[in-house]
């Protein structure tokens, strides 16, 4: 899968952001992201990849268990899109081993910008050509950390070696889901408020 | 202390927010808030309880160690505001006991979105007619959750009576923390994208 070519998956191919590697370093050090856990990540990468795709349905599963949370997928027609759903979730799964895998740099900063302003009408629904509502509100993007979080610590507790190891994964990527949603949240955010 | 008057306390007295309780059902079903979460939080309650003041200090200590985080603090000579510092500081504290003990209804809502202007140029300084600078950034209001979350952690594996407890505590007050995030990051957000 990770071989096959992803349609809309542009990580190194979109523009600059306007988030500079200061800007990261000062949220590392605010989640207390260090070598460790960049460590502990790529360790957690071991069993994320393997568990990706189930990971997403278990989410996918929570967000189609409630219509505040599916209809950001539904067409005009208030029906599930399922061609968008489709088109989406292969870069839901990406984004798991790449929270894992790819060194936090200005290329993946530049990434978690753009996938920012893809959950806001400034991208919504561009990429795939779809009409579903051109948002997803921030307030669910927060809340949503607690089950992204969950469905990992449980992979995790099954399958690490040891239970310390498995609280160290889940802290490193605990650690690196809180930072992409304060990145997600910048182009929710009012001017001069990030 | 929890008796004392908290200056800018303004529990119960705040106006209405423009939160509803539908917003917090849904939120709440979305971080997966259930009653066995608010059992496991009147629980941690009786261990945060006493653990409150310890841990808003743990957190300032982060805040201190960081310019980034600091400088929310200080006044217009760049230099701590201790007055103000000293002013927040029980208001932090008693956070930290509502989190656990307020029952999460209309009244709790609206003092959450209260909190949350008070962190933006809506109303920070007000309550203390302070003049440090106007926000502290949604960025690290999310990015906090961590050290939230952390520092909670290490109590209920030291003072809870089982593993599972302090399990079933660190989960609702982890749920908990995200929930008031999400409800912080309102008078942050655009017209429109909450």
């Amino acid at each position: 899968m990770l071989e096959t070519r992803i349609a809309g998956y542009d990580y190194g191919k979109v523009g600059r952001s306007p988030l500079t590697l200061n800007d990261l370093q000062r949220l590392q050090e605010t989640v207390g992201f260090t070598d460790d856990e960049r460590r502990a990540l790529a360790e957690a990468g071991d069993i994320l990849e393997d568990e990706a795709e189930n990971l997403v349905d278990e989410w996918r599963q929570i967000i189609g268990g409630h219509e505040h949370l599916a209809r950001w997928f539904f067409g005009p027609d208030g029906k599930p899109d399922d061609r968008y759903k489709a088109a989406v979730r292969p870069r839901f799964v990406r984004w798991v081993i790449d929270t894992c895998r790819r060194p936090f740099d200005q290329i993946w900063l530049d990434y978690q910008y753009e996938i920012g302003l893809r959950h806001t009408p400034a991208k919504k629904n561009a990429t795939d050509n779809a009409a579903t509502p051109p948002l997803v509100p921030l307030r669910y993007m927060i809340a949503f950390i607690v089950p992204v979080i969950a469905a990992a610590k449980t992979r995790f507790e099954r399958r690490a070696r040891t239970a310390a190891d498995a609280e160290r994964m889940y802290a490193a990527w605990t650690k690196a889901v809180v930072l992409s949603i304060a990145i997600w949240a910048m182009p929710y955010t009012r001017e001069g408020m990030w």
